[in-house]
């Protein structure tokens, strides 16, 4: 009898690649940390890790990016220009496929994240979901009607547009495309700029209520744009005692009850709307490793 | 041998309603134009000329909004809260299918119109497209892999907030719930407020430059948060010459090329990427017959 079969998935970040091996049941049985140095180095260390499990059937990777998920485009699964050295135009689905010879299954980090957390986490049993996160950038995953969300490319919530009050806050934004979009005046990396020292180390409460200012504008954003039926709101910055409740009160009084539905018109229900992830860290590799197995789907 | 089947569109706007007989193929071969009245008045002479057509198999309707879409929601298929005056409440659903004996389909306008124009106009052949209407108000619909979008309720784009410039543009927005956002800034009635004049008589240039800005805002702010493969904007407003293009070209500055993708870096990609519908406005009522047709899907 045949041993039953394995899924793989990997977390391919900035800073280090999270490679998972899940039985069917999505419950993970192996895990390794791969620092990302250059893309032939990570990705052969994340070969190596897999090959160990024979009976791998599916590899799933949620990426970093901008990574082309048009398939069909002659650079599906390549990361377009990312200001990450070495990584602009790296293939990252081709090399692992050839090497395992098992399906890859590929999206974004923040959508493999959303993912995760729709099938195993805090928006199960729903049927749009988005999950945003705030840690040196911001990103926005969604699944829709059960499927991540694509199009054009994919979404890029982090550079929307938001109101920023120049008055109230001078700062030009970091941004290296738009300056003070939403990810150039919310991300860790703004605060950093603006106030001079990291997230984790800042106290000023001016800094964190500006903080729930612009994730509250987020969250609302996402409500009027996508109306997904529940915000999952991860990342490093977001760990910050109070910032969610701050988030949460700011964003009721931004919808000023439109339209009306609990989640805008109820305190308590929008509590209920814009949660943390019940994955905590590994809504990422849950997600990954459901890509893994929608290969089959 | 029986009659074919027949399928009944309704295009339900504030203002009037639009009623359409279509055959299997989408070809309409009647319509009537009801002006909008009492809730009672208005969906008793739908139901006259529905009734007329015996061999009626559905009806769809794509209505203004909120609406509640929410199968299994006790208040299914209700106008919410809208300052159209004895509206608010409003049962659209129940009393066409009760008096028709046929499903009713129902969606809003805009995902109607983004519906229509996604089976039978600009939209054709793509999986995920945006369909905004930049009129009296502002709204957003999309089709997500062939389905219209909901979730917590349905996106409601008009009210999302965009920069405004208090310098350039000192008028405080006509949204009676958020001042502001983009409909409070680039809607009709926000132009009317703002200039003292309809927009149809205003020529002043410096009013459509600042029109293009927070629509190029609107434009941007919706590739980044759904990624379509295509933005469809229609509404009177916009037939006003030149501010499509004016549009198009801002929307391209604010993306700055990022993402590297055709639509944003390359301007001839991006006149094909936000275009008019070229089902002119007759996309809602095609859009309605198409929530018949699915009725049976």
């Amino acid at each position: 009898m045949s041993a039953p079969p394995l899924y793989g998935g990997i977390e391919a970040g900035g800073t280090k690649w999270v490679c998972a091996i899940a039985d069917a049941d999505g419950k993970v049985l192996a895990t390794r940390v791969i620092p990302t140095t250059t893309p032939e180095t990570t990705i052969t260390a994340a070969v190596r890790f897999f090959r160990d499990h024979r009976t791998l059937a599916a590899v799933g990777v949620g990426s970093f990016g901008p990574v082309d998920l048009r398939t069909g485009s002659p650079t599906y699964g390549h990361i377009t220009a990312t200001p990450k050295p070495g990584w602009s135009g790296t293939d990252v689905v081709s090399p692992l496929r050839a090497a395992l010879r098992v399906p890859v299954g590929l999206d974004t980090d923040v959508n493999a994240a959303a993912l995760g957390e729709w099938r195993r986490g805090a928006g199960r049993g729903l049927g749009t979901v988005a999950y945003m996160t705030v840690g040196t950038g911001i990103g926005v995953g969604a699944v829709v009607n059960g499927r991540p969300l694509h199009g054009l490319l994919h979404p890029e919530f982090g550079h929307v547009r938001i109101p920023h009050d120049r008055t109230r806050d001078p700062f030009a934004g970091s941004c290296p495309f738009h300056g003070d979009c939403l990810e150039g005046l919310a991300s860790g990396e703004a605060m950093r700029r603006r106030w001079g020292q990291r997230a984790e180390d800042l106290d000023d409460p001016a800094a964190w209520e500006l903080e729930a200012e612009y994730v509250a504008h987020a969250v609302m954003n996402l409500t009027y744009a996508l109306s997904p039926e529940r915000i999952i709101v991860g990342g490093g910055v977001t760990r910050r005692a109070g910032l969610m409740g701050r988030t949460r009160a700011r964003a009721f009084d931004l919808a000023a009850g439109y339209p009306e539905i609990s989640a805008l018109t109820d305190r308590a229900a929008m509590d209920e709307y814009v949660v943390s992830p019940s994955l905590g860290d590994h809504a990422g590799i849950t997600g990954a490793v459901e890509l893994a197995m929608r290969c089959f789907a």
